[in-house]
């Protein structure tokens, strides 16, 4: 059979249900492929930034790796931002580059472009098809790097000769397998928390599921140890009966003066904490001065299991449910805190929230603690364009929850496209777009460079007045209801309909 | 001063005037250079494709570089597919890329990532600033490497402490210099017309502007030598009293057919023909067989003056004037065909025309043979997106002409944000936007590879028709004001409108 196909089958035959597609020429073998073999359902995103932020999204939320479908070189660097995103989150996903025939490319034909440059900074695993005979294994092998757990991205170029040939399907090899839990570093993380004053447990990463935030409690109850959680987690479990957690703060000086008084730092699932950028004056490493740093997982083990073996090495017993309590739905001006407080008293049990609202979306994390369980999926690598693609990928991989977008507007304007997918696919997903017509954390940045009076350049180039956008008929455009409010009450209103309502809906917020 | 004080400095002292940007954090000392000295304008774009793709149209009208300002990895990758187009158009371009201050790379932050390995596949030149007395200097080297005719891509990366620190403007360097022209090529060129019984000169790059075009008349009268331009042109002056050009079909074998005669072919500023994809059955090379190519200038050299050169050695005579005439404005049903002839019939002198109508665009190159003087831009890399961003930046460079955007509308939807930056700075842009609500070239080439029934996945990943795009919704979301048209008589009236009044303006044809 052809290459592609026997392909397609292997994905299938591993597991692989959805692929996050915006193919060209060079990738129909593959897009005939999907028709041939059932199995996999093909989501049209208008622009590479929205599949591959999809499939950052999926992979959050399901574990397992989407395909994307992607055209050459220039098409695969529309989704290379989303990819970063997907890269620091450790999703698993598996890129399909199509490239010229091999025969082609020394024409240097005006699509030629070197992809795999391009894809080694956002790929842990890149590879050329070389033949039509080694298409399906090269593909199993992707899947095979891409489903580890925690994931990470596996990127195959695939020349359409390489497509159109004939082949068979692979054999499904054992996935990238977890580092087990390493009990040198479970009794040295113990000895660290019983030795130190004032201990500090940082979770991250897979740290931040159910079963590691319990462990970790039960390790607080039993130590003293404070915990806290990475910036921007990729997917953190919150609400119901779970352990509330605080978030390391994002400015560096606040990180610092928050963790100051530790001893101890227990780094389970997270890095040594650094500064998001380097400020001058401000060290990169965040850690206080004097403090031992132990490392019971990396971001790579089972963190989750390693917090476990912790838990039971010091004989903690289980934490007490968390009170989970949610705040009063708010009433008069919508601002970021009351827009915090209304969603927090709104969403639904099992909501998945995408918080790109950067300033905006500030004050909702604290509101939230006490929300019924839900899933909350941050910015992980900075690049912004990722909160409304991702979100569409939640949604996709969890068909029977109810998705939110925390969305500012700046971000938002990156990828909107994203909101067409949404509309085609029917998708649960709320979008509050908070609009506050600026790059607001740019002109806080500027704050904070000493410049107390920007120059006319400065304000020109973090201002998103002139003109206003108009995000209700932007989303209309793409086929999305959408409606604006300018108070909490209002606000509320449209939550409660939005919620009620299924397929998408955007909720223009008037912060300005 | 500041070392990106400095840097603007010999920036404006370079000549160059127009910043496209999307700055942030580790941008902020660029940015406030932009204030501290007068002479270059900012121009926001709300996304980087926008910006890369701008600097590109602005290059192309101008022949001088923009600088574009974008922010690490992620946002340089947005500009990448545009930069793409651009490294084929040969336009110049400086990039300049913020990074990390260079103390703070090590720690691996959330935006760190390999910027040169995303920066090399589309730029000549690339370097990281290493010291604030060198970041001066550096911005010149780039200038002198993107300003040569015809132009290159010059990207430098700049950590923020090299921003920050001490700085002193720099020299400004002599530009890359062009190539001469080569006698013994003209010679053999001239040789090889002459004894040829059907010989075509295949004209591209610098070769399309009106002294090349005039001398290729002159060597057409002179030897008998047909005239053909590239596919898709960087720049081609077109209309008035210029010699008309046909240009090479795009597809390949329609492009092999149209050349199959001929025994000779000279290249002036194109490359040897190749087929835009590699198609089981037919060549890279769409040279016929056993017909003689010759090389009279590179795209890399002075195409112009070899044709100027080439005439005088023929002892060619100024061909007459062109004729020009064009169509009557058309009546009846929409459709590309008589879209062609009302946009060619409106069309006001001096016109810039950015064409990535795609399919729905190709009737109107023959139409507009006739049209008044026009120059002609076409989508030299073949990475879609082009066209919005491209002919925003056209219009900054050529304040006082009026540009056209002929844009498809799957293409469009992937930087639809440039309309914004046409609204925020009052651009002559009117966009014909072509609704025929699918991918319609995948179409096309689903045909062609024999798929005479493709299965429910090929045609949706190749339909835009569920939902619909509403794009007077999403123009006038980014300020644009906008109509729709369903026949060619509504098209004749809404262009007299579009061309009669100032700011951009779109036009969505239905042509589904």
């Amino acid at each position: 059979m052809q290459a592609s196909e026997a392909s397609i089958r292997t994905a299938v035959q591993a597991g692989i249900e959805v692929c996050f597609a915006n193919p060209g020429t060079t990738e129909l073998a593959w897009v005939q492929a999907l028709d041939s073999v059932p199995g996999i359902r093909a989501v049209l995103g208008l622009f590479e930034g929205v599949c591959t932020g999809a499939a950052d999204g999926y992979g959050r939320m399901t574990d397992r790796p989407a395909l994307t479908l992607l055209h050459l070189g220039p098409g695969f660097a529309n989704g290379i931002a989303n990819l970063h995103n997907a890269r620091r989150a450790r999703s698993p996903i598996v890129n399909i580059i199509g490239d010229h025939a091999s025969w082609h490319l020394a024409a240097d034909a005006p699509l030629t472009s070197d992809i795999a440059s391009l894809a080694h900074p956002v790929s842990s695993w890149v590879r050329s098809n070389q033949s039509a005979k080694d298409l399906a294994s090269d593909l199993a092998a992707a899947w095979a790097e891409a489903a580890g757990m925690p994931g990470r991205i596996a990127t195959l170029i695939s020349p359409t000769d390489g497509q159109l040939g004939e082949g068979e399907p692979a054999r499904i090899p054992e996935r990238r397998s977890t580092a087990v839990v390493d009990h040198d570093a479970v009794s040295a993380a113990s000895r660290a928390l019983r030795g130190g004053r004032h201990p500090l447990l940082l979770l991250g990463g897979l740290a931040l599921r159910d079963a590691g935030l319990r462990a970790a409690a039960r390790i607080a109850g039993s130590t003293g140890a404070r915990i806290v959680g990475e910036t921007f987690p990729a997917r953190l479990e919150r609400g119901g009966d779970l352990p509330s957690i605080e978030r390391l703060p994002y400015f560096p000086d606040q990180a610092i003066e928050a963790i100051a008084k530790h001893d101890v730092i227990v780094l389970a699932g997270a890095v040594s904490p650094v500064s998001f950028f380097g400020y001058e004056g401000i060290p990169s490493s965040l850690v206080p001065p004097g403090a031992e740093v132990v490392t019971l997982s990396s971001p790579e083990a089972d963190a989750s299991a390693a917090l476990e073996s912790l838990a039971d090495e010091l004989g903690a017993r289980a934490s007490e449910a968390a009170a989970a309590s949610r705040p009063d739905a708010p009433i008069g001006p919508l601002n970021p805190g009351s827009l915090g407080q209304a969603l927090a008293a709104a969403q639904p049990e099992g909501a998945i929230v995408v918080d790109e609202g950067a300033t905006s979306g500030m004050p909702y994390f604290l509101a939230a603690a006490g929300a019924p369980r839900h899933s909350y999926l941050g910015l992980t690598g900075g690049a912004i364009g990722q909160g409304l693609p991702c979100a569409t990928g939640a949604a996709i991989g969890c068909p029977d929850r109810q998705v939110i977008a925390l969305q500012a507007d700046g971000s938002g304007a990156y990828t909107l496209q994203a909101l067409w997918t949404q509309a085609r696919e029917g998708l649960n997903v709320v979008t509050l777009l908070c609009s506050n017509r600026a790059y607001r954390i740019l002109q806080v940045e500027l704050g904070r460079a000493g410049v107390a009076e920007p120059g006319p350049i400065a304000r020109s180039l973090t201002d998103l007045s002139n003109p206003t956008l108009d995000w209700v008929e932007l989303a209309e455009g793409f086929g999305v209801p959408a409606c604006r409010v300018d108070t909490a009450d209002d606000l509320n209103r449209q939550l409660e309909i939005g919620f009620a309502e299924s397929g998408p809906r955007l909720i223009e917020l008037d912060l300005a």
